[in-house]
């Protein structure tokens, strides 16, 4: 087969038959999945935008075109025109020049209005300024990651073209000749929960899905990615992310400590969340004394090197390895991760953690795709009796709780993890308040709610349609909403904590293991008019779990001192804020599936539950189903 | 853990404090799983049995003595003592020395003659003349293989020392501190029949069961052991065979040139049909003109490095892994192959191909073990409608089919495969005609069928009871009848073919497809008192499944032309001659084992067949039954 070089000589000619004699064409090389074509032309192109579309129908190939260094104004003449182009009802609040890129990026308060219809108004910056525009969002919140990651990439991004580069020549590698197989292994979470991690192959591709960390005392935090599957890590073609829990992406950053130097395939809040997981384990295993995996330094290799890729785009990773990503309705970005394997000849798509169900925050996890034969499902809740009450169901339960209190003069107190529950529980507060179903009060974001919060508005994209419609026509972002306010010193906590009024107050940890919802639980945990409010699972041996069942004192130290403080507060637990598909949601996912895939494989759920959801897939849709185990390999086709 | 060095320290320590003062030792060594203590004293070793007891005992190994050089009596002098020591019944053909190892080994014609009650003469010969004595035996019927199979080793036995010391420390290098596990990786005769392989791994050890090759045109000849699981091949702890047909050994010198330097394990009479098989298959692809897949020097790289293990002697052949051969009741030397692993962890059978029947020349395969988890079990008639006649039947027709030709004056040809079906027939029809029921009449054996039979009669321990029972107590082998006529030339076959009287011929190949068989058909198949009788399998395509079928030619080219001969002779089939279990004597193998395992798991068959049969265990057994695919990854615990 012809090599990368044979190929871009091959696709030059190409180019030269197909383009107008007077553009100029530069260089043309591959960046991972695309084929940059350098032009000293770009206005030409802005112009004509059939001739794109016709050079992409004609190469078989995603094409992007860069501006040869010749063809872009000087910085200041252009930020004037394009301000001057774009209406300032869109709210720039900022550009950055990569020049080597010849690329401009707008940061923006509202995207839609600096992009135009049908992109008009980008492409008159690109005619009239020869710069690449790219926009992108101004979080309404300012979000440290967001900020700090964009920086980060801005700075490297010449490291990252050369990257890049790398990438799209061994995706264009010649392909094997051996017989032909498509399989996958199992690294990490199956049977269990924690540390997911599997290995999709094919005879020319290997990429791994998901690589995350398991915090279960005794049992093994990290998967089995020792095994020679999965050897060595510099030959991987990829790694591919579902959503940035840290069971999930955890371990990403020690991948890239460990060889790894490909591509990171994740959507752009993915993206953002590891980062934020990521720097925050290393701080926490840094306050405990606990041997960090990895540093920072390996967090930001992973950022370099990360692609990220949107809902409904499908992109090349691999010689025969296409990658889509579909709402997986868990977490912000989570994504139901569809592989097309060697022009068709298979189909398969990892769920991830889903949510079957519109929450307050997410539509429904898809579970319809153009192709499908396999499916490797999620069954947290896959076992016989894990039935959960509703979202409507969750919601008037906390109203009622909220009432109660209220009714009392009390303070509400919920114990949440920063991403996903906590955003949901606000904007089942914000719509109570705002109809009146409870009385006005301050709720008080501790941890890193705030920031995760922040996320959440950085990416409206992402989120469900009828937030989307309140964002985007209304103009209105509950998660915006005044009540809110954020903790972020240690004197605003004091003040809290001194202040007799009601109030209601997020903090982490989510299972009373630790962070500043103990300082909360310490003060208020002795007067019945309070209420601690479970929104989430609580793990055994945890406090949240001993409370759950009836324990009565929170134990703390104090200048060297074992104290305890009496719990006379309420506890409340509610079941229906749940990220996951219960058992009916997840038999229903599957029943829905359009196509009926062949085969199930069910992972991320304790053994038995992963064995019972599979048998019920088995017995009620005639499918195929296994619960594998850790070190299984299944082959496909 | 300690190194290798501490561990050799140690043993050495406990050896000074077990031994008495005065015997002094040389050297302490690891070979493979054997701990080699070398002394100036083999004599007070050969006077007190009990000392090698007690330090086996203490030292919690398998030692072995080797007398230091000065303790050796010089040859001429120990070859006198030794033919004054055992007595002449015996009859020695042959010594040879090996002077480094202090070794001397006797080729003789009686060797339990030789060894003596308890081995009482081995112990007088070492105590006298301080060589360790090794007894083999002579083959009653020469064999080239035999002969050149231990010409080499003596010729490479310093060489040889030096692997396995290399060998032993490796197997007593430190454990891995990851999880436990214990998985099978299918790469190749699962689903299919050919190409046997298979891939043991646990967290410390990776082995090779078989490395078959598959003849079939148009798939893969090799097993899939390019597969990262088996990479790279350098770091493999052993091969472990089952038998010695192609299909499962044809690749193994392969494994050896791309790398493999580790030990082969097999019995004794399956080195020796590897040897066989692997050099004549180098041959055919010579004379064919097809590129061999590997060299002579291969096969002798194989040989060098193999350790043999006779039926019943359990050795360790990895830190964590001890195998332990059964008989299959297949071939000569074909074993049931046991993995105890990990202190008992797990316990894992290999059938190979089995016959679960007593054979003319085989008792049943074996099917109890002190404990065993799972079962890898062949399927070649797994399929529901898979049932042949029995070994009874099949000697009846024999007899009916030639009494017929008796009748007629005629001729009986059989095709036949070198190894395995040709010497069952030779016992039948020496049988018969000892009996009187067929008249007498040479019987010829044209191909590699006199080298074959000669390798059975080196190894008598692996036939059946009866014919032990006839070999050792009556003193007469079946198989060296007069009645046996090796063709060995040209000539000897021009005249049997221009001979009118009637005689019986055996001869390659089994399913027509070449070899000495073509020239008897070509001369004798237009004479209507003659018969053609097939005994194994004729694969789809053949001419043997061709004439089966009713076609009435023989093609031949001759001196450039196409000609063809009318088929007018009987042709006849007799089923139940087969090697392998029949889906009856499947399912019994299965019920009947002791103890029952947990899993089994079906290949080497039909994709059909495996299904099948796996469904018929679940079902039948409520055993787990699973039909993996190549490329698949099974974990046991």
């Amino acid at each position: 087969m012809a090599s990368v070089e044979d190929l871009l000589r091959d696709l030059r000619h190409k180019v030269d038959r197909l383009l107008p004699h007077d553009i100029e064409v530069t260089d043309l090389e591959f960046e991972a999945h695309e084929l940059v074509l350098t032009t000293k032309n770009p206005g030409a192109f802005a112009k004509d935008p059939n001739l794109i579309r016709q050079l992409a129908r004609g190469l078989q190939k995603r094409i992007v075109l860069r501006p040869d260094e010749s063809a872009l104004l000087d910085e200041e003449q252009a930020e004037e025109r394009i301000r001057f182009i774009v209406p300032p009802e869109a709210g720039i609040t900022s550009f950055s020049w990569d020049r080597s890129a010849g690329e401009v990026t707008l940061e923006v308060e509202k995207p839609g209005m600096a992009i135009g219809q049908q992109g008009v108004t980008l492409n008159r910056i690109r005619a009239e300024v020869g710069w690449t525009p790219k926009v992108v969002r101004t979080p309404p919140i300012r979000s440290r990651t967001v900020l700090e990651v964009r920086e980060f990439l801005r700075s490297v991004s010449e490291e990252r073209r050369e990257f890049l580069k790398r990438v799209g020549r061994r995706m264009h590698r010649s392909r094997a000749t051996n017989e032909p197989w498509v399989r996958m292994t199992a690294l990490g979470a199956w049977r269990e929960v924690g540390r997911s991690c599997s290995l999709l192959q094919t005879q020319d591709s290997r990429v791994i899905i998901d690589c995350g960390v398991k915090f279960d005392e005794g049992d093994p935090a990290t998967p089995m990615f020792y095994l020679p599957e999965a050897q060595p890590f510099s030959e991987l073609d990829a790694i591919v992310l579902t959503h940035g829990h840290l069971d999930h992406c955890g371990l990403v950053p020690l991948l890239f400590k460990w060889g790894f130097d490909g591509p990171l395939y994740c959507t752009p809040p993915t993206r953002d969340m590891m980062a934020l997981l990521c720097m925050d384990y290393i701080k926490v295993a840094e306050a405990q004394g606990v041997k960090k995996p990895y540093d920072a330094a390996d967090v930001r290799h992973a950022l370099r090197n990360t692609i990220t890729v949107g809902w409904g785009e499908t992109t090349d990773i691999a010689p025969d390895l296409r990658l889509t990503y579909h709402n997986a309705g868990h977490i912000l970005g989570s994504s139901v991760t569809h592989f097309h394997v060697g022009d068709g000849r298979y189909n398969v798509a990892f769920s991830g953690d889903i949510k079957y169900e519109r929450s307050w925050l997410f539509d429904p996890a898809n579970n319809k795709f153009p192709r499908l034969d396999a499916l490797i499902c999620e069954s947290t809740y896959g076992g016989r009796e894990d039935f959960q009450p509703s979202r409507e169901r969750a919601s008037e339960q906390s109203r009622e709780i909220l009432q109660m209190t209220a009714k009392k003069g009390g303070k509400t107190l919920f114990p949440v993890f920063a991403v996903g529950r906590s955003q949901e529980v606000m904007l089942v507060i914000e719509e109570l308040m705002r109809k009146g179903e409870i009385p006005q009060q301050n709720v008080y974001l501790d941890g890193m709610i705030m920031e995760a919060t922040a996320l959440h508005t950085a990416y409206p994209e992402y989120l469900n349609n009828q937030l989307k419609q309140q964002i985007f026509q209304e103009g209105t972002n509950p998660l915006l909403s005044p009540i809110f306010k954020r903790v972020d010193s240690w004197q605003t906590r004091q003040k809290i904590l001194d202040d007799p009024d009601p109030c209601i107050v997020l903090a982490t940890s989510g299972m009373l293991t630790g962070g500043p919802i103990m300082e909360y639980l310490k003060h208020w945990a002795d007067d019945s008019r309070n209420t601690l409010c479970f929104v989430g699972f609580n793990a055994e041996g945890t406090l949240g779990r001993r409370l759950q069942r009836g324990w009565r004192e929170v134990p703390y130290r104090e200048g060297g001192e074992q104290k305890a403080v009496r719990v006379e507060m309420d506890i409340e637990t509610i079941d229906g804020f749940s990220g996951h598909c219960d058992r009916r949601q997840l038999m229903n996912f599957i029943q829905n599936m359009e196509p009926r895939p062949k085969m199930v494989l069910t992972g991320h759920g304790e053994a038995s539950k992963c064995v019972e959801f599979a048998n019920s897939i088995t017995h009620k849709f005639g499918i195929e189903a296994r619960a594998l185990q850790n070190a299984e390999t299944v082959r496909f086709c």
